[in-house]
C-alpha cells in the first residue's frame, strides 16, 4: 500500500514530474510484450541516476513495496507484469552512453540506451556488439541484461552474458556496489556479473553496464537455400559445422512462416519450398568468400532444391529484415500471437521441429516454427484468440508438451526470453524442484523482504491482482 | 574431528585403498603450489563417482568436517591448503572422458581430466579448447574451473568460464543437481553455471563438465618484437587492438625475465632489449599472414629494435616454450618465488609495469615481471628467499602496493589465480566490504554449515591449525 506519505517521499527523492500514478499511466505500465498477462501496478517512478534508485529501493525496502525494475517491456515471458501491483521502476532516463573505450575496447552505458542506438554508436568507430535481439529497436540494454537478451549471433559470438564485463548494480537495501570492470581477466571473488545477467530483476537493478566490444567484422555476406524437406535443411546445418565453419547467422523458417513473411514483405520466396535457411558470414572479404561457397556447396549436396548468394549487402540486409519480420508477420494472422522459444542442442533440430509439428496436428492448432538454428533456439508460435477459451486451453496444453520434448532432447524450456511468469511452471522440468529452492536462497542473499519483481521465476509466490484485461 | 567411526564410514563409501592418513600421506595434501602455506588435513578421500562424492559429503556436512576439493594443486592462491585440517577431497579418479560431441562442439568430462590432456583428445577430432594455463600439463579441469584459470588466449579467446556450459555438482546436503546443458542459449533461472565457476570450491563440488569447443584454428605463426623501452612495447600492444586485429596471444617479458628465461633455455635473446613481446595469431592461412605482416610494421614503427617471425610452426611452438617456461626459469633463482597476477585495463599496461617498477625499487626487491599484455594480466614475480623474515616482510608490503597500484588504474588483484588464502585481505580493495558481505550470503545459500574449503576468500575465518613448515 503506497499511501500519500510515501508518494511524497517518491517525488522529494525524483521530482514530482517522475511520478506517476493517474489510472492511464498505470494501465500503460500494466503489460509487456506477452499476451494474455496484465496487472496494474501502485505508481510509477522514474529515476535518472543510481543515487535516486537508491534512496527508492531503500524506501521501497522499508515498506515491504514490490518493485519491477523496467526498460521498454518488451520481453516476452511476461517478467515486468506488476503482478503483486508497487512500484514500476522506469529506467529510460538513464539512457546515456557515457563512454566508448576505443583502446580497451569497451562501451560503458546507462541501462535505458536502446540496443540498436549502442549499435549505431560503436559502428562509428568501426567496433561491434554483437547481441542483437528481435526487440533490438525498442529494447534497452538493462532489459537485455536483465533477460539475457539473444538474437540471430549467438552461434558465432554468443549472447548478451558474453559482452558484460561490469556493472554498477543496487541492492533493495539502497547499497550501491560494483563488480567486474574493464579487466579481460578478473576472478576476484565470486562472478556477480554473470549472476545478475539473466537474474530478470530479482536480485538487483542494474544502473551502469561496461560491455565488451570487438572489432567490427570487415564484410557480410548473406545465403538463402530453400528445401523440400526440414530433415535436409537440419543435416545443412550440422554439416556446415562438421565442415568447421561457424557462421554468423543461420537462421530457419517453416513452410508457414515463410508464407506469411513472403506475404507481408512480398520477397518472391518460393513456397512450395518446406523450409529456409538463411545463413550470414561475416568477417574479412577473401574467408567470407570461401565460406559462403563452402555452405552453398553443402546446402546443395544436401538437397537443397535452390541456393541464392545476395548480390549486395544492402540484398543481404534485406533479406534479414523478412527474418526479422517474421513474428510481426505472423501477429497479422490472428488477434493473439504466442511465440514461445524452446531450445535443443543444434544436433536435436530436425527432431525438435517435428515434435512441434506433431503436437500441434495433436491439438489442432496454427503453430508456425521459425529460430536460430546454428543455437538449437527456436520459435514455436501458435496464431491462436484468447477469447476462444477451449482453444487457448488447447494452446497451454500443447506448449507443456513442447518443452517437455525439448527437455527429452536435451534442451531447456527457454532458450532467450526468459522465465518470468510465463513459464515459471515449467521450471522444474530443467532445474528440478531442488534446483530452484537452491536459486530461492540466492535471492534472499540479496533481497531478504522479497521486494524485487515477486512472483517471477519461482512459482508459489504469484498471487495475482487487480488484473486488468486488454 | 574424525572419530574411527567416522573413518571407517569413509571407508565403506570408497573402500579402503582409498582413505589416507598416515602422516607422509597428510604431509603430501598439506600444500599446493603456493610458497609459504601449508596445513595438514585430517584425512585425503578419493571418490571415483559423483554418488560417492555426495555421500562424503552428506557425511563430512552432517559431522562439520571441512571439505576441501582438490585436483592437482597446482594452484597460485593456496585455494587447496587445509587450513582448518579435515577431509581432502581428492578427485583424480573422476579423470575420464566422457564425450566429445563434433555435432554440438562440446566435450563432457570427469573433473580430473588433466587440462592438456583434453587438448590432445579434441584436436584428433580437429578441435579446440582455448584455455590454456601456465600449468595446463598437470592441472585438471576440475581445478580450472575452481579457479577460473586464464592462460595466454585470453583476449581473443576468453578464459574458463567462457567455456563451460553445464555442471554436474554436489551441495554439502548431497544433493546432485545439473546446470547448462548443451544449449548455445539456456536463461532457464539464475546462472549457476558461471557461479560455480571461479568459486574456488567453497559453494559445491563440481563432479562433471560439459565444455564448449570451437573449430581448430587451420595455422597459426608466431612473431616476436624487442623494443629498448618498456613504453613502446605498450605502445605497440595498443596500437595493434586499435588497427582492430585481435591475436590469439599477445606475451610480455621485461629484460629481468628475458635474461633468466635466456639462460635457461638458451634462445640467444638480445638482452641489452627492455622488453618483449611475443605474439601469435591463428586462423586462416592467408589472414594469419596479412595480420602478422600488419603486427611487424606495427611493431616496427612504434620503435622495435628488431622483430623475428617464426619461420615454421616448430620454431614458433619452441618461443612459446620458452615464454611458458618464465615461470620455472625465474624459479631457480632464489630458494622462493612469488608469482602474482595484478591485471589492469589493457591500456594502462605501461603504467602498471612502471608502478611495479617503482615499487621493487623502493622495497631493495628483484621483481621480474612477464605476463599476458593483450589482457593487460601482468605477473609481477618476487626471487627471495621465506627464511629471511625481514625481506619477505618487505615483499608483503610491496605486493600490498602492487594490489593497491592495479586497483587505482581501475584494475585487479587477480586475474587467473583466484584469491584463495593468499589474497584475501585484498579482496575488499576490490569489492568493498559490503560486497563481500554479499558474497558470504551467496555462499550460506550452498553451504549453511560452512564446511566448503572454509577460510577461502572470505578473511577472518582463517583460524590456521597444525601448521606444518616446508
Amino acid at each position: 500500500m503506497i499511501t500519500p506519505e510515501i508518494k511524497q517521499q517518491f517525488i522529494s527523492i525524483v521530482g514530482s514530474d517522475w511520478v506517476k500514478d493517474s489510472p492511464n499511466e498505470l494501465y500503460a505500465y500494466s503489460y509487456d510484450a506477452t499476451p494474455m498477462f496484465q496487472s496494474l501496478p501502485d505508481v510509477v517512478v522514474m529515476p535518472a541516476t543510481s543515487g535516486e534508485v537508491s534512496a527508492l529501493l531503500r524506501l521501497a525496502n522499508e515498506h515491504g513495496i514490490p518493485v519491477i525494475p523496467r526498460g521498454s517491456g518488451t520481453n516476452l515471458a511476461a517478467s515486468t507484469i506488476p503482478v503483486q501491483g508497487g512500484l514500476v521502476l522506469q529506467l529510460h532516463r538513464m539512457n546515456r552512453i557515457h563512454e566508448i573505450d576505443t583502446q580497451n575496447l569497451t562501451a560503458t552505458v546507462g541501462p535505458g540506451v536502446i540496443t540498436a542506438d549502442l549499435h549505431q554508436a560503436v559502428e562509428a568507430y568501426g567496433l561491434f556488439y554483437p547481441p542483437d535481439p528481435g526487440s533490438m529497436r525498442i529494447s534497452t540494454l538493462g532489459g537485455n541484461l536483465s533477460q539475457c537478451a539473444g538474437g540471430m549471433r549467438g552461434l558465432k559470438y554468443g549472447v548478451t552474458k558474453d559482452y558484460v564485463m561490469g556493472l554498477e548494480y543496487v541492492l533493495p537495501s539502497g547499497e550501491i556496489f560494483r563488480c567486474g570492470g574493464k579487466n579481460v581477466k578478473d576472478v576476484a571473488g565470486y562472478d556477480m556479473t554473470r549472476l545478475l545477467v539473466g537474474s530478470e530483476g530479482t536480485l538487483a537493478v542494474i544502473t551502469e553496464i561496461t560491455l565488451k566490444l570487438l572489432p567490427l567484422p570487415e564484410t557480410k555476406r548473406t545465403l538463402l537455400a530453400f528445401f523440400t524437406s526440414l530433415v535436409d535443411a537440419a543435416k545443412t546445418v550440422e554439416q556446415v559445422i562438421a565442415a568447421k565453419i561457424i557462421p554468423a547467422t543461420m537462421e530457419f523458417m517453416d513452410q508457414g512462416t515463410m508464407r506469411v513473411v513472403d506475404e507481408y514483405a512480398k520477397l518472391g520466396l518460393p513456397l512450395e519450398m518446406k523450409s529456409m535457411l538463411l545463413i550470414e558470414q561475416d568477417g574479412p572479404e577473401e574467408l567470407v568468400s570461401k565460406d559462403i561457397a563452402s555452405i552453398a556447396e553443402i546446402a546443395r549436396a544436401n538437397g537443397a532444391a535452390s541456393v541464392e548468394v545476395a548480390a549486395t549487402l544492402e540484398e543481404g540486409a534485406k533479406l534479414l529484415t523478412a527474418r526479422r519480420s517474421a513474428l510481426s508477420a505472423l501477429s497479422r494472422i490472428k488477434p493473439t500471437t504466442i511465440m514461445e522459444d524452446a531450445t535443443v542442442p543444434r544436433s536435436r533440430l530436425a527432431d525438435m521441429v517435428a515434435e512441434v509439428e506433431r503436437i500441434a496436428d495433436k491439438y489442432d492448432l496454427q503453430i508456425c516454427t521459425f529460430g536460430h538454428a546454428g543455437d538449437g533456439n527456436l520459435h514455436p508460435t501458435c496464431m491462436t484468440d484468447e477469447r476462444n477459451k477451449q482453444e487457448i486451453e488447447r494452446v497451454e496444453q500443447a506448449f507443456a508438451e513442447i518443452f517437455a520434448a525439448a527437455i527429452a532432447l536435451g534442451g531447456t524450456i527457454t532458450g532467450e526470453h526468459g522465465v518470468g511468469l510465463a513459464k515459471l511452471n515449467y521450471l522444474p522440468l530443467k532445474v528440478g524442484e531442488g534446483g530452484i529452492e537452491l536459486m530461492r536462497r540466492i535471492k534472499a542473499a540479496f533481497d531478504p523482504n522479497h521486494i524485487m519483481n515477486p512472483g517471477k521465476i519461482f512459482a508459489g509466490s504469484a498471487r495475482r491482482r487487480m488484473v486488468v484485461r486488454r
